[in-house]
């Protein structure tokens, strides 16, 4: 089991989600070494309904694409006046708008992320939100992945978990960061475990060896090898960004 | 809301998910349109506890890796039943191995994935798992994105959430997938709303002319423009695959 460190007085890292869906969190971010971090305080999750934001007596948080089209838009005077008092709640937190037109979430990007105060996630619905609110508050959009799902929940999810899970005492060993994929611009070498010999596949020798120097050079080389063959384009990203 | 059709008959689309953490399931999946279409029969969630497969009294799952290093690696002669399993409850699913060294999840595979019988997902925890497992079950290995979770519970939610909302019969409106990023290559154009001016922001006016013409070849010029804007690479995947 890790160790978290008692509260040290820094404030916990606070992710703080605007949603329709409120009853979706913690959920699974509740569960194992960020449940735990979570109730060692250090991060903090809060939600706020966009709903309370509704206008009038139906609370009404959507109306139909101006110029026409299927579903339906977020309002720019519901989500502005949301946004506003998610800004007096968490000052210094960036405001996110999760976004399969946004900046491509890499590991990268949630380290940078995890190291600042938080963050302040628009979880969107239905067809979008309007342009003007996203212009008007300097929402920075990311995205998660080059598909499109039901709604931005489960993105904020995934982006607070990357985050979350790079802050100091969350998980056990601090080495087990340094080797996994991308943080060394490479996906990660396969792994063994016992037994030896499994359904007649065995583990390589050379792991085997005891020759940490060797088992080292190893690793590295499947790794390159692995990236050249599976993903070349973080090969260029790593080159041409250092 | 959106109607469902009764059940047709027709098979509902399969998830079945291998994890240490069944409790996350169906979590996030049990809201709003994905909720109903489970409610609809549309499509089915079932997890298997990896842990029910571990050896011994203690129920071990896992073990160091072997040649060393921080973590623990899921071991093969515990996946290897566990998947074995699986196969015999929904047999002609794809196994797939979430995992940030896979192939990367786009909308186009999304697409391929929900016009099959289902998914088979293996979500890991820890260091990895054991290389000779996915080499022995033909594990299809499949990244949601160029970052590292705590685990690949997430990253199954997040891939069985861009299949099922493709479904037929889960989203409303037939045409709210026509327009939508990805679909046509290309990023969504900006969405508005009323009101018609809000904090001194107007809509633009071409969206208010009502001519559906000029409309459509501003939507498309707005597309082009961000993509090459902010993803150039997705235009030239586009010009390559086509």
């Amino acid at each position: 089991m890790p160790h978290f460190p008692a509260n040290d007085g820094r404030p916990a890292w606070q992710a703080l989600v605007l949603t329709l869906f409120p009853e979706m969190f913690p959920g699974p971010l509740d569960v194992s070494l960020l449940g735990q971090a979570r109730a060692a305080n250090i991060w903090s999750l809060d939600t706020l309904q966009i709903r309370d934001f509704g206008l009038g007596r139906h609370r009404q948080v959507d109306d139909t694409p101006a110029g026409g089209g299927a579903g339906m838009v977020l309002r720019a005077d519901v989500l502005g006046p949301a946004l506003d008092h998610a800004k007096s709640i968490s000052p210094d937190a960036p405001l996110i708008y999760l976004s399969p037109r946004g900046t491509p979430l890499t590991q990268s990007l949630a380290r940078d992320l995890s190291e600042g105060p938080g963050v302040t996630l628009l979880a969107g619905r239905f067809e979008g939100i309007d342009q003007r609110v996203i212009d008007a508050r300097g929402l920075k959009e990311i995205s998660i992945g080059d598909y499109v799902l039901a709604g931005g929940e489960l993105a904020a999810m995934v982006l607070i978990e990357a985050c979350v899970r790079l802050l100091p005492g969350v998980l056990g060993a601090a080495e087990s960061l340094a080797s996994e994929s991308f943080e060394t611009g490479l996906l990660e070498y396969p792994q063994y475990t016992k037994p030896r010999d499994w359904e007649g596949l065995s583990i390589p020798d050379i792991l085997l060896s005891g020759d940490h120097k060797k088992v080292a050079e190893w690793r590295r080389r499947q790794s390159e090898q692995l990236t050249a063959g599976r993903r070349p384009d973080l090969l260029r990203t790593t080159r041409t960004s250092k």
